[in-house]
């Protein structure tokens, strides 16, 4: 790993107390608030830059020029309100909060570490006022802190930060609507239209048209500016104060990456071959040290020519790594590569996504069937029940996206969908605790049980690249009902050896290490992987674990269930699910069936609470579901 | 019960037939059309006539004159389709159908009977092309429907009727964008604006404010029209079929309850003193007489100057009735005088309603403290939202509409919320399975389990006013946690009496009738008095039963479920929810960590696969858990 170094806070007050003026000092803050940034990304390993970069120097111009927050203070009822709706920016957020000091050192460059700071926003954060990462919903939560703060009678005003495109997303519209007509005045929202969404410029996924045409219809004050001008959002939010019967929303224009030339928007997008890069995850050492030094020498040329010290910086500790085993494996990848094969014999099989066609393996359907791909943008309703209108035009549609986002948002959708008694595959991607850097947001714990109540729908989890391939062929060629498919999203930790042979069967799973003494059920690459870690680790100490895969997680039969507990006093299941609605409970309600808990006992061991964030080492660990506790719990109980 | 006419298909044609001009004929149809819908909800007890009259002559017009539907046949992939997104104005769906022929008379008369018509779309009914009734997702599907047309090679556009009131949900902004992006030509929608929600104007409710100007910046042809004009609507509909590069939307200037005076907006809003009484439910006798009369006096002296034949009809046999018991009690009641009171103790009270006030008998909190009563219009996500920022606040927001759309439709605005560990109550009204002739899209049977697995969620439903009292006050003033309040929305069956001096504890419920042959849990007014049923019925033969309010659906003491269950080897639940996810699994989780499932079994008697349509005892009975078939399937299990 390259050095890593950071600004200190006192460099960002001797600039901040310096006697240039206010638009120069705050170019100059923002710029340190990119060096720190990407030094916390690249620390962490992930992490979205773009957008911290395209929104950096707005955030950076609201803390330390417009809002009252911090001289108020943050437990104040009349301070100012900022947070970001789109949430994923908050990489630049945590460094402007860190060089205003309420961000502590450590926390700030434990970005996405148990213990550090969250992927998306947590409000247990230290300056933060609001969860997202979950786009969409900024707008309506702005608005009741704005409304409370008039209830209330305090004083302060809310600002939202949005992305361009999560302005897909319709809850948007409902809240630029009821905004207006509840009265909210002191609510001003900032778009930072950097017109790229997660790997392509926003006008190929989902157009938004005029968009200042479409504020002003649902009646807000609009205005337009530069936002990497601060002489032009200084005016914008002067000109707001001036307005007080209505709600505010400021485009502005800014620039993906903004402040290292490489990740700059559009440079950025012909160096990806139309797919920008920088979106998420870290740079490589090289990227790192070119960026970095391309943002250090831009500011201290600055400062030179304005007669001003460079700026000095602190090495930060290096990372203490736990490795996490890992293969060369991808279910998704599996899957995807699947989807284009059965998309050939199927002309019946369309494809729809919601921007994320990369991290869901859909680029190859997509190049083979560009007909037949749907791309719907950030707007999962309208994805769910227009696959709707496809099924019942006796098309069938596979929905992807990611599993907080497809499980949740277009919940009563899906119901609609599945009353009509059509076929559709719901495909969760990223379902489950790992990879758990990108926190709350986008961890998956409650899918299964949200799919749980419709009769006629199958859920399923494959282990391996060959089970990923026969579930997918299953729910296309075999499955009478509505498909989920829930998949991870990262690579296997190893690759799951199925028996040889293996050829998935209803209601069956299959056992990968015999064991007398207690048998567990689990299912997926992650909890499959930490449950044959325990099994090693419970061998060497003679105690012998039957691990079995289980890909089906809300239908089992009853024959091979009880078959598979027949020796068994102990049984445990594994989950990276909640314990509520998992495969547990399904699992419970069969031996219920068959009377066979007598003197037998099932314990779950799943995800209790809300999810930690960190690597998956970290919070595998935190939870309890790592192998090296697996194998402690289950020999405690066993 | 008054006499109950049909006007016959033949009259229908002998009408189409004549040799009047086009649009006379429709004029008259749409008013036959009318009076069978009349009729038809006359019949039923209860259904949607405001909307009804309000959309019957464009959907008379379609069906008649614009679509190739009927000629072309509904089988035929090549046909034009029509559904109405916002499905409350079936009924007069229903009737055009019955008068072409499509829809067989005798499933026409039985609107919200089992075997007949739902009070929702659903495709199972001839002639229906998609289910609705939760509103905003018409747009989308039609938007897949016509995407499928053109994929297939097939001919035929595709028609959709949205509401106004709808036009509050998101999906539909998320619709309006994506059929522009998506090139859909072949899709048209026609705005049914008759200005009037639930039982209030639009304006008032939340103001949609200039439609026009919206449809426009999302890139959509509009056009508007009277949607009462037949000549309007006609070139309205020509000219479309012009426009070949973009989807086209209509809005259609309607009036709620056109063709019955005293039903037609304003007359009807200043009778009712400011709320509109006809957009659901049936008329009494003296206003069916009146109305019938008005629409077929004018249907016939039309005629007549027409040197036509009067209309004839035909009785239609009177409605075979079950008496369901009922009570004065409404739980709902119970929980918005409760809140009433809770609001003058706590000034940080807040109650929010996505356009259902009086069904959630808020009406009482809205009046006593306007300050703190939020309606936020058919928009659950920003409802839901903007209920977290409130709470960020440090506000306690009381969140309310009907458990079918407040469980699932914000399910991940309720997670975000929940991550922030705030507290919030959600009242779910009109949870379970009666009143079932609503159809699937109001029956909540989910509900439970899509709140089951926050782990920061207690769910509740109280059995009687009494009980309701005290879940509400434990919500408001003594739970840690978010709190979900499931609430029927008719009146109570029976009261059902708790034990004297009855106190609602944490996890444990209440003893209605002893019995030592077995024992059943239940919850809410509806089930507990099917239980109770059972009870008596069993007790005739010698079985007793013992019957156990169990207001807690997610929590349970372990110890109280030991004493409650020691003496029984047959664990009955009775749920109107799905099989999965409900109290049943709570319990059996709990018995399962007491390990006291040896030789006892727990038998979940619950609704499996999709609710039936129908009066609460055909519902009920067909579901088998009515009293009687709870009865028979206890003691052939017990």
């Amino acid at each position: 790993m390259v050095d890593i170094r950071l600004i200190p806070i006192a460099e960002f007050q001797r600039i901040n107390q310096s006697a240039l003026d206010k638009y120069t000092r705050m170019e100059l803050i923002a710029d340190m608030q990119r060096a720190n940034t990407l030094a916390e990304v690249k620390r962490a390993g992930s992490g979205h830059l773009g957008s911290s970069f395209s929104s950096l120097d707005i955030v950076t111009w609201l803390y330390y020029q417009e809002m009252n927050t911090i001289p108020e203070g943050l437990k104040s009822p009349d301070r100012d309100i900022y947070f970001s709706s789109k949430g994923h920016d908050v990489p630049g957020l945590y460094a402007v909060l860190f060089s205003l000091g309420v961000l502590p050192e450590e926390k700030f460059i434990r970005l996405r570490r148990l213990g550090g700071t969250y992927g998306h926003p947590v409000v247990t954060t230290p300056g933060l006022e609001a969860n997202s990462g979950s786009l969409g919903m900024g707008i309506s939560k702005g608005k009741g802190m704005a409304f409370a703060k008039k209830l209330k009678g305090c004083k302060g005003r809310v600002f939202v930060m949005t992305g361009d495109g999560e302005l897909e997303e319709g809850q948007i519209y409902e809240a630029l609507q009821t905004a207006v007509n509840q009265g909210i005045t002191n609510l001003n929202v900032m778009v930072d239209h950097n017109k790229v969404q997660s790997d392509k410029p926003v006008k190929e996924i989902s157009d938004l048209g005029d968009l200042e045409a479409k504020f002003k219809a649902f009646g807000w004050y609009v205005a337009r500016c530069n936002g990497h001008d601060f002489k032009q959002l200084d005016a914008v939010l002067q000109n707001f104060k001036m307005i007080g019967d209505r709600p505010k929303i400021v485009i502005c224009d800014t620039i993906k990456g903004r402040g290292v030339s490489f990740m700059e928007h559009p440079l950025a997008l012909k160096l990806g071959n139309g797919l920008y890069k920088w979106h998420s995850g870290a740079p490589d050492d090289a990227s790192f040290d070119v960026g970095y030094a391309e943002i250090m020498d831009r500011i201290n040329t600055r400062l030179a020519s304005l007669g001003l010290a460079p700026i000095t910086s602190n090495l930060v500790p290096p990372v203490p790594a736990h490795a996490s085993s890992t293969s060369k494996e991808f279910v998704a990848e599996a899957f995807g590569q699947t989807l284009v094969e059965l998309g050939a014999q199927r002309k019946d099989l369309v494809v729809l996504d919601a921007d994320l066609s990369s991290d869901c393996r859909l680029r190859g359907f997509e190049a083979a069937y560009p007909e037949r791909f749907i791309e719907d943008g950030i707007a999962e309703q309208d994805m769910v029940s227009m696959a709707g209108g496809l099924a019942l035009q006796g098309l069938l549609p596979v929905v992807n996206t990611f599993a907080s986002f497809l499980a949740s948002r277009p919940n009563e959708q899906i119901y609609t969908n599945g009353s009509e008694l059509t076929r559709i595959i719901y495909a969760c991607h990223y379902a489950g605790l790992i990879p758990a850097g990108p926190g709350q947001s986008h961890q998956s714990l409650r899918d299964i049980s949200l799919f749980g109540a419709l009769p006629n729908f199958e859920i399923m989890q494959p282990c391996n690249a060959l089970e990923s391939r026969q579930v997918l062929e299953y729910c296309v060629n075999q499955s009478k009902n509505n498909c989920v498919i829930r998949l991870i999203i990262g690579p296997s930790p190893r690759e799951i050896q199925l028996p040889e042979g293996y050829q998935l069967t209803f209601g069956r799973g299959a056992v990968l290490t015999e064991g007398k003494d207690a048998v567990i059920f689990g299912y997926g690459p992650v909890m499959l992987n930490e449950a044959l870690v325990a099994s090693e680790l419970l061998a060497e100490k003679g105690f012998g674990l039957n691990v079995i895969d289980m890909p089906w997680l809300n239908r089992v039969d009853l024959e091979w269930l009880k078959e598979s507990v027949a020796g068994y006093q102990s049984i445990f299941v594994v989950e990276d699910h909640a314990p509520v609605g998992g495969l547990g409970d399904c699992l419970l309600n069969g031996l219920n069936d068959l009377q066979m808990l007598n003197r037998r006992r099932l314990v779950k061991l799943a995800v209790e609470g809300y999810p930690a964030c960190g690597t998956p080492w970290e919070v595998l660990q935190a939870h309890g579901l790592d192998g090296v506790s697996l194998a402690r719990r289950i020999s405690g109980l066993g």
